[in-house]
């Protein structure tokens, strides 16, 4: 059998979460739920990698567009790319020899909103 | 002489990154200095102790106002809002005997930008 992955559609695990945390206190829960994603955005490969993936044509990329724009070796890129695809921030699909990435939109989206600052509540 | 905090002022430091990651690929620069943030949101704790700062009234709150919320030792919220203070999402003031924090919606807002998903980009 293989591994599970830690979780598969981020957007619809955090759909209760899709609220600004400077609107009202995030609960326990929710914040066991959503720090995972935002640790997996804590590490500068990780966020270009996520970048390149999303910026690229079609809001996909073969891991082969990948690997040549960075100085680390192709297992650290794929390491990345695993704590990447495990956060639900990327999906992948095997395409004959590559393997194709893809953003999730309404991940990112989610995370955004979270983060956003509603008008009138900036100082 | 006292330590240097890693940065004070995490909006302006970033300004040249408040674009969407989803539009153009971010360089190696602005992913070096984004990253940070994100992994300060990385923890479940952080991420209530900012949501309950950003949320309180007024966007700010007394420490004493927070260790009440949580089942972790005071050393411990001290450790994460240290956390939160050098990574730029808080700043903080003592008035007497408290100190007070207060989240930095111009941070979170650019960090929320850079997750962001223009209309039309999304699959």
């Amino acid at each position: 059998m293989s591994k599970q992955p830690v979780r598969l559609t981020l957007a619809a695990d955090l759909d209760d979460c899709r609220v600004p945390l400077i609107k009202e206190p995030l609960s326990a829960g929710q914040a066991e739920r959503l720090a995972p994603s935002f640790k997996a955005l804590g590490d500068p490969v990780r966020l270009r990698l996520l970048s390149l993936i999303a910026s690229h044509e079609g809001g996909q990329a073969c891991v082969c567009d990948l690997t040549d724009a960075f100085e680390v070796s192709a297992p650290t890129i794929s390491h990345h790319l695993k704590v990447l695809k495990e956060s639900g921030l990327v999906a992948s699909e095997r395409r004959g020899t590559w393997v194709y990435y893809r953003a999730e939109p309404a991940a990112l989206e989610l995370l955004s909103t979270v983060l956003s600052v509603p008008q009138g509540a900036a100082a």
